[in-house]
């Protein structure tokens, strides 16, 4: 049985999305979801003030009830609470899995960096929304009741790290930013204009380490359309500034703001390990980078 | 007689655009404009290709002919030729004035890190377009006449810069990037949520040197309303990340994407100088960060 507690770092997710999830993971007898009350807390943007957020993701971090925590939703804001919560986080937290993308990518980069637990991009409950979201909870669940089937596909042994591609810039340069030397880069994007895309590009390329391995580009939807046309596609942007900047461009990752995101485990995947997870046992600490 | 080359290093300039701007300079018999054939060329998103939008520009920087440079607009774009039209600037860039903002914001940060003449953030050209659009271009060429009023009136002779803060954000870790310690630290915004106006300011208060003496918030107008209120404003946004990064926040900056944005020499301004600019003659290289 593994237990997950879900809290909501960034924005508010609504009731209704949570018992949604419930409805879906009582097929998943191996999986026992938490809803912890702060999910649903509202305060402007977020999910609650700061020191709310950030008290409910220390206590579910710190509870050795639980063996993972779920990120509930992105929406903006856990990079206002992470520095401060990675500092409160104790023993129970580094045997912990983290589940979570888009702007839970700051808390995934942070506690990368700080070596706690297993940091791992996936759909969150608020995917249940989406169009087939299920799917997206589903795979979560599936994963978690150990089908590795549902690992992004093109994980191949090395370091692996998957951000959104904003939430990867905003993230340079900053004390939550890891090492990223010798990983191989997932990014995805949703909502932007293909100008920012590019300058996002412009940006991320520049701040990486020159070491890393490439990078993937997972999808780039819902771009809202210019007054003029840009001139190149995602991935001809994506190319171009990894040819200038001397970074390998590997393809395309099955990763996006989509129910078929898929699972990446930040650090190195062994599909016949446990979860995947290479060197981690669940309730641990263990050394996986 | 100041003579004054424009060209556009991001996007294009519409031709009846620069006649408008022609007809307001006619008034000023001490500054001279030359429009670049180039401004007007189009590819995509841009004023054409890079390599086109690279040649004006170094054409311009290197002609003994011109005393400044001015950029046309902003836009997007700059960012992806500065690197190499800085590396082939010769010696009469250095004497150069060199006026822009917005995505210019790329080159002024460029050529101030390279100490290559005198970066100023100013009008542009396209703000003929705006309300009272013609006072933007008026400002500047009254500021090229003499007039030390159309200087931003919080100049205190310490070392300043002024950016958009999107530009300064991308521009942060980039070879492009110049050294801000002991600077006053200038930032506007157009057009972006009030949530990603709290992303860029945990981005670049965390990216700035230590040593930096201060930010100035300029105007941050035409904020797009989402689906929920923020929850602060963009000065206590501000306030918030200078106070968490240990940044003196310094109050407001009279600069903005709007027909009263002021100029802001960057470097030292001494308003009893020729143009305000301390240490430096036109046409001449000098000394002045």
């Amino acid at each position: 049985m593994i237990r997950v507690a879900i809290c909501a770092p960034s924005a508010s997710l609504p009731r209704e999305l949570a018992e949604q999830v419930q409805h879906v993971a009582a097929g998943y007898g191996d999986v026992e979801l938490h809803f912890h009350d702060q999910c649903f807390a509202e305060e402007g943007h977020f999910a609650g003030p700061d020191e709310v957020r950030l008290a409910a993701l220390v206590e579910c971090a710190n509870d050795t009830n639980y063996d993972a925590v779920w990120f509930a939703r992105g929406g903006y804001g856990s990079n206002r609470i992470a520095e401060e919560a990675i500092a409160r986080m104790g023993p129970a937290a580094q045997g912990k899995i983290w589940l979570g993308s888009s702007d839970g990518g700051y808390l995934l980069g942070a506690l990368y960096k700080a070596g706690i637990g297993r940091p791992v991009h996936a759909p969150m409950p608020l995917d249940i929304k989406r169009d087939h979201g299920a799917d997206a909870v589903e795979a979560v669940l599936s994963w978690l009741s150990g089908d590795t089937a549902q690992l992004e596909p093109n994980l191949d042994g090395r370091p692996t790290a998957a951000f959104n591609l904003m939430t990867l810039a905003m993230l340079s340069g900053t004390p939550l930013m890891p090492d990223l030397s010798g990983h191989v880069v997932m990014v995805e994007e949703v909502s932007e204009y293909l100008y920012a895309i590019d300058r996002l590009f412009f940006h991320v390329t520049a701040n990486l380490p020159r070491s890393v391995l490439g990078l993937r580009l997972g999808r780039v939807s819902d771009i809202p359309e210019n007054d003029r046309p840009f001139g190149m596609t995602a991935q001809q942007i994506a190319r171009h500034w990894c040819e200038r900047t001397g970074i390998p461009f590997l393809g395309e990752a099955d990763i996006g703001h989509d129910a078929a995101n898929r699972i990446v485990p930040f650090g190195v995947t062994d599909r016949d390990a446990s979860l995947g997870l290479a060197g981690f046992t669940l309730g641990k600490p263990r050394s996986w980078q």
